[in-house]
């Protein structure tokens, strides 16, 4: 980054608002959906990545610019380490700024979507911990990372709002557990009693599951793009579509 | 704006044509949603968002080189309020020019819906005032002014068109309230019994919950893009993306 | 068009060979989604109409290079109308022969689904014919040809592609006829009598009304887009966008 | 293809990992659908087709600057074929290592399903020949060819990714067969016994019809692209949209 970056406080803010209304999304749409769909609940969740897909690229646009718009520790610390080797990325104060910006602005989303819907804030009962969920979490996030990271390695970072909320949506259907695939909103997620929340009992799992999975993420990326790796410069698709694609 | 804009009948002419059509997308597609799906009120709103999201997008890019395609009197206000500050945007007579061209549009919109579906034109009986729908409302028109602006400001005012409506389709979904998010659709969405209709009753309350929230959203985009405010040339994103993303 | 645009032969090919698979798409959609659920007709619909959002975009973009990806008379004769003005479009000789291409492409369209899905082509028995269905397809046809040339005339052709899939899919739900806007896909749905099937008898009202949807189309384009009209390399939008948005 | 392509083993294992998540999304998103909604089984293809749409866009997007992103023995063959005529493409080598990448990769895209899902691996036992579903996945090949070839011929292969994924999406329902359009998914959707599986005795018929296709696709392609067919650089769309469309 360069020394034109905003402050770390409007930065920090950005992070807090765009996990804020990310959280939002998720919980509001899931209420909605529960409300709204009571008799299929695939059709809930059709209805609840629909919306995160959609609200998930906007966010992206909107608080990109700003702060690079991760809303997801796990985002944040591939991006301190991948620039720890190269001279670029966050440093570990602005990593501590930002997730903790991810984590209260997660559980602000949870409350705001509660307060929406007229709904009471209240903690999570869904256990959603099994085997098959914690391998879920950890393809979902390495996914997540290798897909962020192979684009801003090719110059194509422009792309990302779209693509990161059409992955999310892939992966809310792909994945059993429906892709949290993000520690800040996995525990916002507790403060909601709805379609969306999850109990406190599964998210240390969920939890080391993603950051096993954003390991998994950075192994792929570094041999799959490893050119890319040490110029960021790196012509992978042809030079005009690096600027605008 | 330049001297080459259109002059401001012919741009109340859009405002006017295109408020018409996005209500009439909107109204008439909850008719038809509400019809042949009578037994899911979710799955009559995913149609309705779905048919919203596509409309709004492509009457935003017809609309928009001749009036900006605002079709939203908060839209406009707020255009002259940055304006005002900076030597652009809208003046007061072109702002209640617009205003009422939206207005005038929006009725339009869902008798032309009604006479489409072969059903009279009446007035909504649907209460939808609490206390959530009304912070609703002004976080779903918080999140568009601040979206329209940070794009705009960042030079990326031609991605609008397909952010506002993936935008819109989202806050269906999160908000309680499905979103109005603009008075003159609000206003609109009166003359028709049907399932997009607000009963008069709950107007007044909506629209002061979307200026409330237009507000906010001006607060929030001035301390997130200070720079930009004083000099829209500013580069927040890489400098060729400034002119074609 | 220029020297270098492919001979008529071949424009004619692309022009039967769109169409044909478009139909394909809007009548095999329909039959996969009426067998598929057939519980709820608005769901059927939401297959439907997502289904040819995404065809129809991509059919745009493979073809268009070719022909210009009609598919349509009536915009092919929009065509030919703006160009005999300006010297540009489509002769009357073309526009016969891309009609005639497009109408039998169409029906091969019918009979190519009709084949996927093991079905026999008979003729349709639908009755599609209301005062509401008729203003439904002119609207749908005026906005269509509104959106195609406005985007021609601002030099964002080449968002024509997933423009115009955009629009038909939130015009299968805010008109009650669920938008044919098409005659040759018109006469191509008589040949199955499926979901998206159209009887005989109602098919000269849909394509009248069609027509008189153009008529209204082109003449909001010319009072909205007038200085467009006689100089097609006028900037409406910034100039670099004009090439490659 | 260049000096400055990556190493064929960086390439086979992009494609067998791209193969893999496109196979897991497909059978993983399949197996969801058909567990949360159990009573509509055009609802669990909408949904399955939704996931697949997104899944198939970003996967394109993120190992096509590595190998191409085909995922496909078909796509790569007419790579192989198109370019023994140009001096471009695959050679037999490679495309030999290509097919066998790509079929190890989706048999480990179903067992990875299979686990997420904490289901066994199991063959399936859904029979899906008719002669409407050969004449589908003939069809459906037959554009997926032409889609691919003709975006690359124009310069637009940078459209690939969203285009691609469209394709898909609209396959899915316009055929009967669901538009399998790809012998290494076929063989690896043999590996699940759940809503997208395919039992081994229709895997020939299927994979025969594809490769017809895929000749047919061919065909269409040289006839209405044949310029492009001698010279890569040929001006289909205007000289700036080669480069960044």
């Amino acid at each position: 980054m360069t020394s034109q970056q905003p402050p770390l406080w409007r930065r920090a803010l950005a992070e807090l608002i765009g996990t804020c209304l990310l959280v939002a999304v998720v919980v509001g749409s899931g209420i909605a959906a529960q409300q709204l769909s009571p008799n299929d609940v695939g059709l809930q969740l059709l209805e609840n990545s629909t919306a995160t897909v959609l609200g998930l690229t906007v966010l992206i646009l909107v608080f990109g610019p700003v702060s690079g718009g991760h809303f997801n520790p796990v985002v944040s610390a591939a991006d301190w380490f991948l620039g720890r080797r190269h001279g670029t990325g966050l440093n570990l104060t602005e990593l501590g700024t930002y997730a903790v910006a991810q984590v209260a602005g997660a559980i602000g989303g949870s409350v705001l979507a509660n307060v929406m819907f007229d709904l009471g804030t209240s903690i999570s009962t869904k256990d959603r911990t099994t085997p098959g969920h914690l391998v879920a979490e950890a393809v979902a996030t390495a996914g997540l990372v290798l897909l962020i990271f192979s684009l801003a390695r090719t110059n194509r970072g422009l792309l990302a709002a779209p693509a990161v909320g059409a992955y999310i949506g892939a992966a809310y259907w792909f994945t059993s557990s429906t892709s949290f695939a993000n520690p800040a909103v996995t525990i916002g997620r507790i403060f909601t009693d709805t379609f969306a929340g999850i109990a406190p009992v599964s998210v240390p799992g969920f939890i080391l599951a993603q950051i096993a999975g954003a390991a998994l993420g950075l192994g792929l990326l570094l041999a799959l793009f490893p050119a890319a790796g040490s110029a960021a410069d790196d012509v992978v698709v042809p030079h005009r579509a690096k600027e605008t694609a």
